[in-house]
């Protein structure tokens, strides 16, 4: 294969997908909606470039000669690491500890883009996605967490989930924590075992993370999953810890007292809930759009306080038929040590964060983007190229009545054209040839009533009564009469 | 210094820019308003993924070992290379390849999102930065050129500048090699050659492109660049040619058929341009808003005919104190070839693009973009922990009624608490304390008035009478004295 021959394929990477407009519509309409519940919080835009500093972005290990894996890095011209950000978190936390003596206390900003995962590609997996955050840094106020709930509650109703399809349910990192300290349980690695135990109670349900919480647990191919190794009382401890959740906060709230009571960390937990839950009732947040539940985890590795985790509550059809709920579309809570990492300086932080492409597809999939459907654009057909300028005429008319509107510019005849615009989903198709030009008339055929007919939608009679497949009238009756159509009247 | 208190330093990467609500807001107002014109048009959104194949991005040479400099690349786990895209046509160009069975046809799309170069960064020098993009992929049609370039009138009007404040100029790449071939010269070296130095008449004037389509020119340093080798007539050729734009597109044509006449390649780019400024007619762009001007180059590399820049008339002050015009925001033309890379077929395209952070930025220098300013949400004051509940019922009050607003959530006193207010930009701080919520009544703080009083834009006296910087008034009340502010009343 010679240079001048060479041909790639044309193909887009691994896990990197083209989105067309029905997606893009349906994503920006989220970002709009939640941009503007945020701001009318107080929160600000902020937007930082897609490279960190391998070392800021917490995934680089001094002494290794590459970041790990799960993140896409490259080495800059000066030698310095860099990755894209996998996240919208860490950048906030290098943005917050670099700029932290100019910035409003608390700062609070939110933030969209796309985030980046050096991971394993595969059917609905990608390596990019678009997350939207909010976060509160400098406020160590359950307040503050309260907020981000009641934001979080706010967003995902503009952004089209009607109340009662999504929740926001609420944890404590140091519920646990403390009632593990109280049982005697004090080794970090026995502390995280239990949160993945417990990370596992919807797959497992309380029988296996029984055993996962002990000695551990086969599953059914045989293999064997050490356990956290906790004595029988610690382990019934954190079985009736994880089953305190009842249909109220406040009814959790009492449920928790009576298994945490003791520890100092525990207490303080407990406080913070409450704090929280007074804190929703003044922003007007019921129980049935955000719950306590002691059984949220919600990843490892950072959360200090106050965990949070959104659930659609909506149901869509799986592969073998089968209802299946959505599940989480995203979470949050208090980070209290990463921008600390920069400064030494502990700065208290919370926030919320949830995946725009993941909600967009559930919107999809419970059939609630219907309203945000494809429209194409009235195609006015080129017949001839001496008339071209008036055809450009008609289009700019129609924009300029609020209707997006193309001439044709391909090479084809008559029926490809139309063919072309009833793919470009057209509400119609305008005809001006010379005799119309001639005689002042024009010809529109009406795309929208050919597909509900295709459809069966509309009854055929009553329609071609009402509203004529194909009509020709003045010249100056055009813009009323594609209205019309275009409104479906 | 040991793993455990290794600090990173909080930095940004040299050429990625951290982007504050002002200037965000600024682009997602361009951005939404250029889509709304490009959707009218019947454009189609659609967005790729950030990487490509580093041989589809066309950066990739098959011998080497590793792409070229310009592109962020890096080698994925199946050792391909992929690069970060530095434009949004190569990924279209992939796109269509890939896609070209089932798309409509001609396919119309624009495009916004971030592109990068892997440049040397510098003062306002970035390594990413924002493209918007309009192209049409399988029409050979002049009409299309004359459509992208209405679009990109219409687009730039939409986006804040009044007309008069930019202008489109259009060239055809085929004139001047025509007239190149007429008179005798092949080599395409040479042509390039003429291309490079016609594109300096701006900063060289018509002497120098002279002696750089001659023999070469010494420049002030005394350092020299070799000419393209042009005989004395082929020179006069060439600067008659580029100085044949005249203040009206008819005229230019007239002024072209003189000069360009005779070769076939020469009277195709004319001919093309004839369909252009009639198509332009019927879309009713005017002379003011699109030119012919046989002095533009943009770019050497892949445009086959029509080539467009679109250059701002805006001037904004240098740092010497001197006024200088923004000059080109953007640019495109025709590309014929670019999906034939792939598929070995050729495949007409026309295309706009302009950089939406240099936009911005212009808008910003010229003081258009002041209906934007940022204004903060109220701030409700935290007196008494207590008292949280009813702040935020208050901040949600506030919200329902369409003023953002937000309950202060550090830890620091009354005065502070006012000062984070005025940074923020509040319109008005909102005090609550015990005296006021047993009497029924609230306190509100006037910062709108405080910044004016203090810029000196009011008269002290008028607004004292008129309007109190602080009053207390029934907790009733308090949505209807908030608005008076906001809305300046």
């Amino acid at each position: 294969m010679t240079e001048e021959t060479f041909r790639p394929e044309a193909r887009a990477p691994r896990g990197f997908a083209d989105k067309r407009a029905p997606q893009l519509r349906s994503e920006r309409a989220i970002l709009e909606a939640v941009s503007k519940v945020y701001e009318s919080y107080g929160f600000e835009a902020l937007d930082t470039g897609a490279f960190e500093y391998a070392d800021a972005l917490g995934k680089f290990l001094p002494d290794s000669d590459r970041p790990n894996e799960g993140v896409f890095a490259l080495q800059d011209d000066d030698e310095q690491w860099m990755a894209l950000r996998y996240d919208l978190t860490a950048p906030l936390a290098r943005f917050a500890a670099q700029n932290w003596e100019t910035l409003p206390k608390p700062f609070r900003r939110y933030a969209f883009g796309t985030v980046w995962r050096n991971e394993k590609p595969g059917p609905g997996r990608f390596r990019e996605f678009i997350q939207c955050d909010a976060d509160t840094v400098g406020s160590a106020r359950p307040e503050a967490d309260a907020e981000i709930i009641a934001m979080a509650v706010a967003g995902l109703e503009a952004a089209g989930l009607p109340r009662g399809q999504a929740v926001i349910k609420i944890n404590n990192r140091k519920l646990l924590n403390g009632l593990l300290t109280a049982a005697g349980v004090e080794s970090a690695g026995q502390k995280l075992g239990v949160l993945r135990a417990v990370d596992k109670l919807d797959r497992l349900g309380a029988e296996g993370v029984k055993l996962l919480l002990g000695e551990g647990r086969k599953d059914e191919s045989g293999a064997f999953t050490k356990g956290a190794g906790l004595g029988a009382k610690a382990i019934d401890s954190v079985l009736a810890f994880v089953a305190a959740g009842a249909s109220s906060r406040s009814a959790t709230l009492d449920a928790l007292s009576a298994v945490i009571g003791g520890s100092a960390e525990g207490d303080e937990g407990l406080a913070e809930l409450a704090a929280i839950d007074a804190a929703l009732k003044g922003l007007g947040v019921a129980d049935d759009q955000a719950l306590f539940d002691p059984s949220i985890v919600r990843g490892l590795e950072y959360y200090t306080g106050a965990v949070f985790e959104a659930e659609l509550l909506l149901t869509t059809t799986d592969e073998k038929g089968e209802a299946v709920r959505f599940g989480s579309i995203g979470g949050g809570g208090r980070y209290d040590d990463l921008i600390a990492r920069f400064t030494g300086q502990p700065v208290p932080a919370t926030g919320f964060s949830f995946g725009v492409s993941r909600l967009a597809a559930a919107l999809k999939a419970a059939g609630r983007d219907a309203a945000r459907a494809a429209r194409g654009p009235v195609v006015i057909i080129a017949f001839d190229q001496a008339h071209m300028p008036e055809y450009f005429a008609v289009a700019g008319e129609l924009r300029a009545a609020g209707i997006p509107a193309e001439v044709y510019l391909g090479s084809s005849g008559m029926k490809a054209q139309m063919k072309y615009a009833d793919r470009r989903m057209s509400p119609a198709a305008i005809m001006l040839g010379g005799d119309e030009i001639a005689a002042g008339t024009v010809t529109i055929k009406d795309l929208d009533l050919g597909r509900e007919l295709a459809a069966g939608v509309s009854d055929n009679a009553e329609w071609k009564a009402t509203r004529p497949g194909q009509q020709t009238i003045a010249r100056g009756e055009l813009i009323a009469a594609v209205k019309r159509i275009v409104e479906g009247g």
